[in-house]
């Protein structure tokens, strides 16, 4: 199908949005009026720019207040319609998108909107256009499909059909059933927009939160389903008005807008993508150090019971194991403090991985390679995290990359530490492509985004969105300032989080053998006692060993953290019990504020 | 009275709220308990440094869910109060905060209720503290105040009360009539937010959008006054959910917090401030201006038909006139593009007007003077622009430490400009403190704050609010990104508007003098006529000029721009026909279109 994208989704002049639209491979755009209007294109120019680019302009949009109205506010409004035909004409736009009418002076009378529409169709036909009216969520009197549907029916004529828009629809909760009674040849266009499931007066949600298909809670590919199954065959066209778009790169939103579309597309059956590979956890992280915070970084690792394995035959790069949980310290990579460079899933099909990657639009890496070295594929997710797909068990030969050092200078000799392997990895993300990368890693991995959450930081709030595979063996937990500002450090840190049978065997293990933890205040254990009565001997051992605790209906969750290394990276260790499926998020707050109070990191 | 604050509506640690608070001025705090949970410091050591900081622990706060519930819950919740009371003993804190069941599986049975809290205060005098009981907006059976009171009263205990918050009274806009029937001795506590009028959940709407009083739309002090007229003697006390808040800095945000109850106390008759100064207008702007930027700057302002008078006795300064609207040019103060550094209003008080500045905590600036040079009094705005306070018609001296030039060399000799004075002045704020800001002048000035605005730019959605006198002599728009981001150049932007009685012979005549204006899209000229019926001769003379239009039911507008001068800096001229009293934000979108488009500024 053909797929199309609102100006209004994109940040920047109207060239701009046009070039990023074209880019990302789109066949049409929307023309949103204000960004006509606002630009020194003259409306033959930009519809030369769209020419040249490829890209068609397949509605202009919104006509407002026009249908409803007494006989002098009618002579008006085809008046400034009539000038907008001019425009369109110029434009080459085959379709102007007319909303239903907003205001309180708007008539409540069908009959009446239908013969006006019906003359608003008749001058468009005049210009070889035609008309697809909309029922917005706030409209005064018309706010359903059905609705706007039953007066565009009434109208009879055939330069007028309906537009049907998944926010106004999906937001209302409408019944969907009366899309399958309206011909195909009165479906003129439909828009797709999702959206995060808000308590919100509609109007501000739809301007200010609509996200891409998939970024949201809406089942859009229910929705256009429905669509096509009653013989839509115009274009797949995304309106989604998103305060953090506005701002953004509009080259990126654009591609995350096309991968969103390449989702649905998959969903629907379109265009079937490569299924994504079952994954058996991760392979290895990848931590980027300098020559500074090597030492710590290694000392730390030493101190959880990670051994040096070797270094790599051709890269600054050197393997740490603990059995099979693996971490790369990568000298090469970071200029600054330690940070998550890569992180590696083992793929049940690593080849297949990287080619519904690469369908994905994820930009995939071009790695150096020397000869009888590994070929990994790898692609770099929106906030610049490389991701490798590795089939470790079948020797896909990245171990073998690496040199093993005499096994007898680098065997751990302290007590053994019941780390198993990595339970999540903890990514930060960029303000501007927060939406992006839980539909990226959600869709490239095969994962199911949770609801995001705001926890409270003492430097403001941090918004947290867990995107996981079905089985949990791949977790990520994506986390970004609620508000975005310079003052916010916290929401910058990264960790990972590795999984024990035994937290606090772990946590009196890794005291042990010195490993910096994170002091949790008393006040925090006073408290759980207060509202969880706990086992006074479980307790105890918490408040000992600075291991906090939750509960849910599946289970029970025993977590402890380390020191930051550096200012940004920092470890978890976790036990999750019964099955327990969170991230313990209920503690963040207590977490974040003795990460805040803690006077020195490690490095 | 005295004056609390809410740990909550400050960033940081707890160490760091208290020294915040204290160092406002405030008298007591409320403890939010996740503040307390996330501190290292126990409680009896949180009591100890609020005394070291002069600071009362006037409540402990929120203890949720206790009541109307099923006897094992009840159970479980008293024993969960008493570790809470255990806490507050230690902590020396003489209140609890109770508020209304939201959980759904609270029973809608006021006499179960009334007895559970009655248990409950029987305790709490065991411990000789007492429990204030509040009606949550969004509390599942008790969401009123009345109701709450209801309760309270039928539960009958000395030591339970009832706790008003302005927030959850005021945005379910319950009738404030009940207030005057609760006895003074069971009114123990009181909080205070504004919010702005959103349309919105209520749950969310108070968590993330709350303010301090008089940033907001609510009528706090005729709230405020109910609750006094009933005999309420507690603190006034903050309690402000704020998501800006929770990241900005603790010790401005205390400040902000306290100038809101000295602006309200003042409105109450308690404590009066010394009354505002009428203003007459602005004695001058100062721009700051580099070696670099300078010679445009001045080039500008020559093309405009401001005649540079000549230099300041003492300072690297120059004053500029056109009639008697007056330009300063700092170039000392800018080490970078020309900003706006100082603004000065015509006071007919300066005295007074400075004396109101410092009771509302603005900080005064210290001036390096000469002898015999005028004594100018000034405070620091939140952006950290100056605020001068001048008399200039009196001759308080300002223009006598100028040396004129000889009247021949700098006379203008151009087609004559029509500028008749500063219109308004439009600042673009930082992130955290637009709130404070909107407060500060409107506070300090005695102006009036409209209603906020986002209007689209190229860049991402900018905030604006405009605070003015009544007789329209002196006003500001304060503009802020509405999500922080550093892409917002166009947030950035500061502008001097010049008001005069020809918008369209200014245009003619600053273009034949050369201004270089910014130039406004055919398209949008199209669209104005297509919206509004223009005289096509007025239609032509704009588009010809480049000057918007916009008509509200009290007037028009015809207005127009400069090009920037640096980054950061421009000029508008405008027009008010008849009393027409906005700004033109309807054009703002294309002014910030056409400036995106603008390939180069003038320096």
């Amino acid at each position: 199908m053909r797929r199309s994208i609102a100006t209004v989704c994109l940040s920047g002049t109207l060239e701009e949005k046009l070039e990023a639209a074209a880019a990302a491979g789109f066949d049409g755009v929307e023309l949103f009026e204000n960004d006509l209007v606002g630009s020194p294109l003259p409306p033959s120019e930009a519809r030369r720019r769209a020419d040249d680019l490829g890209l068609a302009i397949d509605l202009y949009q919104p006509f407002r207040d026009f249908e409803a109205v007494p006989p002098d506010v009618l002579a008006r409004n085809l008046r400034r319609a009539e000038a907008k035909f001019a425009v369109m004409e110029q434009l080459g736009a085959p379709m102007m998108l007319v909303c239903s009418n907003v205001s309180p002076d708007a008539i409540d009378d069908d009959a009446l909107a239908a013969e006006q529409l019906h003359a608003l169709a008749a001058r468009a036909a005049e210009w070889g256009v035609r008309v697809a009216y909309e029922a917005l969520a706030w409209g005064r009197h018309v706010n359903e499909y059905d609705h706007s549907w039953r007066i565009a029916q009434a109208a009879g004529h055939p330069a007028l059909g309906v537009c049907l828009d998944s926010f106004h629809i999906l937001s209302r909760g409408t019944d969907l059933g009366a899309i399958a009674q309206i011909p195909a040849e009165k479906l003129f266009y439909l828009q797709l927009a999702d959206a995060p499931r808000l308590a919100m007066d509609v109007l501000q949600w739809s301007r200010h939160y609509r996200c891409f298909p998939g970024q949201g809670g809406f089942d859009l590919a229910g929705f256009v389903q429905r669509v096509l199954g009653a013989g839509y065959d115009g274009p797949l066209s995304l309106e989604v008005f998103n305060d953090v778009f506005r701002q953004a790169d509009p080259d990126r939103t654009a591609i995350d807008a096309m991968r969103s579309l390449v989702v649905l597309e998959d969903r629907l059956g379109l265009t079937p993508l490569p299924p994504a590979a079952a994954l058996a956890g991760y392979a290895f992280v990848e931590l980027g150090v300098d020559a500074e915070s090597a030492p710590a970084t290694e000392a730390l690792l030493r101190s959880m019971g990670f051994v040096h394995v070797g270094p790599h035959r051709s890269k600054p790069v050197q393997l740490w194991e603990h059995g099979d949980t693996r971490i790369v310290l990568n000298h090469g990579a970071g200029d600054d403090d330690p940070e998550v460079v890569a992180i590696a899933v083992e793929s049940e099909d690593p080849g297949r991985s990287a080619e519904r990657a690469e369908a994905l639009l994820a930009p995939v890496l071009e790695r150096r390679r020397d000869p009888g070295e590994a070929e990994l594929a790898a692609v770099a997710a929106p906030d610049d995290t490389s991701v490798f797909f590795c089939r470790t068990a079948r020797s896909d030969g990245w171990l073998a990359d690496f040199v093993a050092l005499g096994a007898d200078g680098n065997r751990d000799r302290g007590a053994p530490v019941p780390i198993r392997r990595v339970d999540h990895i903890a990514l930060a993300q960029p303000f501007e492509s927060f939406d992006e990368a839980v539909l990226f890693y959600g869709a490239v991995l095969g994962l199911e985004p949770t609801d995001s959450q705001d926890l409270a930081s003492p430097d403001g709030l941090v918004r947290s969105r867990a995107v996981a595979s079905r089985d949990g063996g791949v977790r990520f937990a994506l986390n970004v300032p609620a508000l975005a500002s310079p003052l916010h450090g916290q929401a910058e840190l990264q960790h990972v989080a590795f999984a024990c049978d035994d937290a606090l065997a772990a946590a009196r293990a890794m005291r042990d053998r010195g490993v910096p933890l994170l002091p949790i205040p008393e006040n925090y254990y006073d408290d759980l006692q207060a509202r969880i009565e706990l086992d006074p001997e479980l307790l105890a051992a918490l408040r000992e060993l600075g291991v906090l605790y939750d509960r849910s209906a599946r289970g029970e969750l025993l977590h402890f953290y380390t020191a930051r290394i550096g200012g940004r990276v920092f470890f978890e260790v976790l036990e999750r019990r019964g099955a327990y499926e969170r991230y313990g998020a209920v503690n963040s707050p207590v977490r974040m504020a003795a990460q805040r109070a803690a006077i020195t990191p490690v490095a």
